[in-house]
């Protein structure tokens, strides 16, 4: 189907919104009219932008409170919409949109509405332009599509339709399954918008929070496959107003609405095989809809890499021995260092001309790439190829396998490997095989810092492509900033993401990120199943834990009625300690941060506990900036 | 009255907290559990700290959930609230905040709500602490005051009474009548917040939205009036939460939570001294409440004074005079020239050894001072100052007359005169006495860009050191994100004061704020009878304009319905207009921006309109942003 987007969505003048929409392989634009009237430059020379990029208007919202109105209105309204025409002449535009009437003035006539819009038609059909009618939200007397489609089927006229708009409809909970029976051809045009679900009145809602399909909670995949089981071939259109979006550079916006639309289209083609047409309707035209290769079957983290320098590796190394891991060796040709520990292999990159060596010049010690388990690599690769993701693979030596892999959003990498992958294979032992010393599993989780504007961007990233599924937010309190959390994880919960972020510059989590690309990996939680052996295992290696304050075991005492012995327990271990409303149990220690980058975590999931400890992460948080501001004062 | 915070209303760490409280001047805290679960030392450390600054506890909200509840529950939060009782004694804190159930288990029965209460109370009595009972607007049972009174009535215990906050009953809507009829010494406590109208669900906007008195639309003053009615005489607390107070310097945050409470205080003395008590009723307890200087009698900007270097003295001289002011002279004793128009001076101010200059090293070329005239100037600096504004008084000659007058928020300068103010007074005439070239008669409005997080300081300081009135707020797009936009204004209509800001760091409005205090004057707009004679003789003195697209007039014709030949005047002349529901009309020009910093308008109001013409203000900023492009590409 072809791909739209409303020029509205995104942020800049028009000349750097079109720039985008093309870069990122749109076919048309909704043209927002702002956008026209802030055009320093005739409607002419806008049409000659648009065409020189390739694109093309496929539709234009020049006025409202059109219809409805008192016959002296109505007359002004004509020649409005007349002086209207010109423009769109001007523009090639060839449908207008015209949207219910919100003036409380409006009259509860239909039969006015329809006779109203019945001439509008016939004076557009003499310009060659079809009038499409949508219903808003807070329209005054019209709110739905199907009192939309009343009214268009009574003004009966080839040149009115129908317009549906995602939001509108699933905002107030209006049901879609009316949408199949509008015959296919008087749905003129298909705008999409999904919005997370928000307690607040539906105008500023739609005006501030609407968002790319898959960046929301509502299910605009049904919504969309409605439209085109009733027989509707037109464009997809995306038109969303976003407070964020508007101050996002434009190609990182276009991008993520053309990944958006992908996705959509893979999962409308879902639905739509799920339910064939009817036997007694008229067969469906045939429409192109995306179909990628399939969602990944993950399996867990296999492996972590680390950008270091020589000094940070020995740090980073001394901690890692203190949590179980062994030295297995060197890289044969790279000055990469392994560890291990079971099944989880752990790399320290220092080598000069890799990847791993620009990641550390821009952001400093950290995560630069995590391998993932999958059963099919080469199909998950090429699913992030179709979803717009840039493949990458690092020169190899002779005898090396090649290890192919995906940047994420904020560039770094996410390898992908099978079953059957060693991690040491290209090792030379210095020290051993990396027997497990039993302390730590797996890697539970591995959280990231974003810049605020940044989780959608995120979040439709890891849906698309990876097809985890978010989870519930958080908001937490930091001492200086809330920061708001909310995970992905796959369905075997064995790759759990948890995303940060905040929109105070002083939080913690707004601290760890770096001036460049801004993400980064600031937590990486291994998985235990002793969490009191673990925690006298680090000790004995020196390795010093967060400080949990005294008052948070009284309390923990207090709220949750535990047993004393154990809160003593988990005091004397500095454990800290959350439990499900079914009973699971969650406990987990931090380590202090590296170098200002990232923590480790430890923990030990009881009982079917699935969530991270959001409970406990202010604690965790206000015992950061305490030492974060301990280790600032004694800077000389 | 006793003047109390709660420590969630601040930034910070619990010691930051209690510092920026302490130099506020507010007697005691509300000490919010999460500063002391936080912090990293004993109860009894807390106590000493808060004793060390001079502050007391007034209040403790340790647990949730408390009342209507099955016995079996009720023995485990029994067992909770000794714990707590223990924690309380350590603090040194004398009550106990108990906010009504929230669970979906609570039970509707009053009854045994008061009778567990009792027994709460009766354990609290024997560890000499009180229980206060208070509503939340989203209790499961229990969400009003009135009904919180019906169970404290029921419970009947000396130790336990109520607790009122403002918002939970002025966001439900609830009356405040009902609160004198309570007895006052059966409420216990009284917390107080504002909080801007929104359509959204209570409980967020209590989380998110709440503000100081004074910074939102609630009529506090009204509330905490019937408490002292009632015969209330405990503290008035303000209990904060805030996104943006969690992110704000505390000092800041405490000083104006401060002016908030004092500018509270001179309002609800103003309701008790019109609604005296009852002649039935027993004589209200004498409370200590603040009686300020009153309200300044404002007639109109004076002057403005700009901080400039020798270089952009020569250029915005020559804009001066374009603009049809004459110069007068050069003050006899420093570096400042005059410039007249009628009434309105202007004074550039590049002395070596000024606050002009330290403004300009600060800030660049810009508006330092503002001239407002007073009926009694010196009864409104004394006011500022016992809202907390710090005096300025510049050092002046043997013969000069001193110029008193206030520091705004950003260290700007706001002077005070009479109407006897002579501008040219100290000046040595070398041109003329400025008569007036009747382009421009007064200052019609000052417009100030903020950081966004600063614009509930700036409110409260205009509302309650000026008694400026809000006016509507606007949410304007800029390309590159949404301006807020807020007008305060006197009942003359004689200072004007627009207030701007952005979320987003790329608007213009965003990015003429300076890199040190970050608000300033953005816009200076100058009152004309002949707007269409202004922009002649403007464009003969060689004054660029900013240039306004031929679509919007296109689009203004078909939108407003204007005779042609006016459009053709309006567009010919580059005047934006605007028009509001009563038929008034508004007619304006802008300058280009000077130096990055400010750009002047031309405004003519007719029949009545009193607003700023925000309608067309975005394509003003689409306009601005173009420009700035246009300069930066050019830039070598």
């Amino acid at each position: 189907m072809r791909r739209s987007i409303a020029t509205v969505s995104l942020s800049g003048n028009l000349q750097e919104k079109l720039l985008a929409i093309a870069a990122a392989k749109f076919d048309s634009i909704e043209l927002f009219e702002n956008d026209l009237l802030f055009f320093d430059g005739t409607a002419r020379d806008v049409r000659a932008m648009v065409e020189d990029v390739g694109l093309k208007i496929s539709l234009f919202q020049p006025f409202r409170d059109f219809e409805g109105v008192p016959d002296e209105v109505f007359r002004r309204n004509l020649d409005r919409a007349e002086r209207k025409f010109d423009v769109m002449g001007d523009l090639d535009a060839k449908m207008m949109l015209v949207c219910s009437n919100v003036s409380p003035a409006a009259i509860a006539d239909d039969e006015r509405a329809a006779a109203q819009l019945h001439e509008l038609a016939e004076r557009a059909a003499a310009r060659g332009i079809r009038i499409g009618y949508e219903a808003l939200a807070w329209g005054a007397q019209v709110k739905t599509y199907g009192h939309v489609w009343e009214i268009v089927r009574r003004a009966a006229h080839s040149h009115l339709g129908v317009i549906l708009d995602s939001f509108h409809t699933l905002a107030l909970g209006d049901g879609v399954e009316g949408i199949a029976h509008i015959p296919g051809e008087k749905i003129f045009f298909v705008q999409l918008a999904d919005a997370p679900l928000l307690k607040m009145d539906v105008l500023s809602w739609s005006r501030h929070f609407r968002c790319f399909p898959g960046q929301g909670d509502f299910d605009v995949a049904a919504f969309a496959a409605k439209a085109i089981e009733a027989g509707y071939t037109g464009p997809l259109s995306l038109e969303i107003f976003n407070d964020e979006f508007r101050a996002t550079a434009p190609s990182r916006t276009a991008r993520d609405g053309m990944r958006s639309l992908l996705f959509l289209e893979e999962q409308i083609r879902g639905q739509l095989e799920e339910s064939p047409a009817e036997p007694g309707r008229a067969p469906r035209p045939r429409v192109d809809l995306l179909d990628p290769p399939p969602p990944p079957d993950l399996s867990g983290v296999a492996f972590l890499e680390f950008a270091v320098d020589a000094t940070a590796r020995g740090e980073l190394a001394r901690w890692l021995e203190g949590m179980g891991f062994q030295r297995v060796g060197v890289h044969r040709g790279k000055d990469v260092t392994l560890y291990r520990q079971g099944d989880l292999a752990i790399a320290l990159n220092a080598e000069p001309e890799s990847f791993a060596h620009s990641y550390y010049l821009l952001h400093g010690v950290s995560v630069c790439a995590i391998g993932l388990r999958a059963a099919d690599p080469a199909g998950l690769l090429s699913r992030a190829e179709v979803f717009g993701c840039q493949r990458f693979e690092e020169r190899v030596g002779p005898d090396e396998a090649p290890m192919p892999g995906l940047r994420a959003p904020d560039g770094s990498l996410i390898y992908v490997v099978d079953e059957s992958f060693d991690a040491a294979a290209d090792f030379v032992r210095d020290r051993g095989e990396g027997a497990s010393a039993g302390l730590v599993s797996a890697v539970d989780h591995v959280g990231q810092a974003l810049p605020g504007d940044h989780f959608d961007t995120w979040l439709l990233f890891y849906r698309a492509v990876l097809r985890l599924k978010p989870e519930e937010s958080w908001v937490l309190p930091d001492p200086y900033g809330l920061v708001k959390s909310r995970a992905l994880a796959n369905a075997a919960r064995n790759v759990r993401f948890p995303l940060s972020f905040s929109e105070s510059s002083r939080t913690v989590v707004a601290r760890s990120l770096t001036t460049f690309s801004g993400a980064g990996v600031n937590q990486v939680a291994f998985s235990t199943g002793d969490i009191f052996k673990a925690v006298r295992a680090l000790r004995k290696a020196g390795l010093e834990l967060l400080r949990i304050p005294e008052n948070y075991y009284d309390d923990l005492a207090a709220r949750l009625g535990l047993d004393e012995a154990f809160v003593e327990k988990l005091r004397d271990h500095g454990v800290l300690y959350d439990r499900d409303a079914e009973g699971g149990e969650f406990l987990h220690v931090y380590t202090r941060t590296f170098h200002d980058r990232f923590f480790f975590e430890i923990v030990q999931r009881q009982g079917g506990y699935d969530q991270y400890g959001a409970a406990n992460a202010p604690v965790r948080m206000a015992a950061q900036s305490r030492t974060a501001a301990r280790e600032t004062s004694l800077t000389p």
